[in-house]
């Protein structure tokens, strides 16, 4: 039987999605957990591999099982034994066909800024920080540039194993709520770091650095060492995964992270 | 010279605001950072005594010093002593007759509670939760009848030390975001507990064990034992302290915690 899983999770308190010799992945907590719910070794393969420090508010895995458990133990059972930073939000029965990276059809992500003199206090880890004040319609116009089927090779981290580099970023748009900028993104699929790194190149033309053309132009020079460094992971999350509605999940499903009222 | 600080932490990091033989307070963090930049013990006194767990948006303090300092060595030069769960917002020099508590005309405090059936993830420790469906009409009409000048010793702390038990609770609004209910709370002044016991007593109320003239009763009848057990200090954030203009503070001063989009 497949089950797939709707999770959430603080991600300062894990080494990223990924499986760790240490054991210090959201997947190793995951797994620990089904594996004292199902009392066999269970094995989740999950819709978006977040780095480090990176949150999810609508992360999707699935697993396969042998045994039989009424669904309830799959969510509340579960979050018994998951650490307190992570949660099962929905549990359903998929078909066997079913997998949570390679059916899914869209991912989003959110980025909260915050822009203030003060470095984060309460939403330390949780919120990312510029110290000056950002123009966000330089940086609005600056986004427009990437919507679309491109290839994202200057946004791209030197590490990623993604076969391409093109990518369709389906959404940009960028809204300001008294000091906190919110970023939100959508495409089919995300390179490794790179929301982060166009976060990093919008704050150089919102700053001032760059003019929003800078943007269009390191899209099409695809050189990453051109690009602003990586912004930190502290204000990224993981807010929806698409799937076609076949396969039975939970609509809709996207999950915004707080935002200031 | 007596210095006001607009500050914020996560009050998971701390034991309360009050300063502690351990030194695990906010009081004590503060203490100790004033002092790396003032090289001097420097004493803060706040307008309000935060129990362990409660976090806040905009605590106001005050300090007096004979040390001069630039005013941004207050702020950056305090960020940068403090740990990363606390920081201070804005510092202002203000008259000696100024008593962060004392000169303060009212105080805020919003109530962030998670009503879903799965427990709290990404955000465990800085939302309250209730598993079953809550009724916000039901809570608000019996909201109502808790506004204005009450004796609210239904509500009070057994150990709670003010003189008085009468109170002005002059707002007490409940919104629904979603799975977030957001209570918001401001009054002249707060008993010890008081924020929590209502919203205790408010939750018995919306889950449908007690139609809401019981707490028009509970308050006539002034018997804490009769009220609801005190809910979490998870999801309380003091989001406002307010004082006359004559001291020349930021306004407006009130600072919301972050809701769901």
């Amino acid at each position: 039987m497949r089950v797939a899983l709707g999770i959430e999770y603080d991600g300062r308190l894990f080494c990223g999605w990924q499986s760790q010799p240490g054991g210090c992945g959201v997947q190793d907590a995951l797994e620990r957990a089904l594996e004292r719910i199902g009392g066999q070794f269970i094995r989740v393969a999950a819709a978006g591999r977040t780095d480090s420090g990176v949150h999810a508010t609508a992360q999707v895995a699935h697993f396969d099982t042998s045994v039989e458990r009424p669904l309830n133990a799959w969510v509340r059972g579960v979050n018994g034994a998951l650490p307190s930073g992570a949660a099962v939000l929905w549990a359903r029965p998929v078909a066997p066909q079913f997998h949570a990276r390679f059916s899914a059809t869209g991912r989003a992500y959110t980025y909260l800024l915050l822009d203030r003199t003060s470095r984060p206090g309460l939403q330390a880890g949780r919120v990312g920080w510029f110290h000056r004040a950002l123009d966000v319609g330089r940086m609005r116009e600056a986004a427009r540039l990437l919507l679309g089927t491109h290839d994202f090779s200057a946004f791209r981290a030197a590490e990623c194993q993604a076969e391409s580099p093109l990518r369709e970023l389906r959404r940009l748009d960028i809204e300001r709520h008294g000091e906190l900028i919110v970023f939100r993104f959508a495409a089919n699929a995300f390179l490794q770091r790179m929301v982060r790194n166009i976060v990093g190149s919008l704050v150089y033309v919102g700053k001032g650095r760059h003019p929003p053309q800078w943007l269009g132009g390191l899209l099409v020079g695809r050189d990453r060492s051109a690009a602003a460094p990586t912004f930190a992971p502290d204000g990224l999350y993981l807010t929806a995964v698409e799937y076609d509605s076949v396969w039975g999940l939970p609509q809709p499903c996207a999950r915004e992270p707080l935002i200031m009222a």
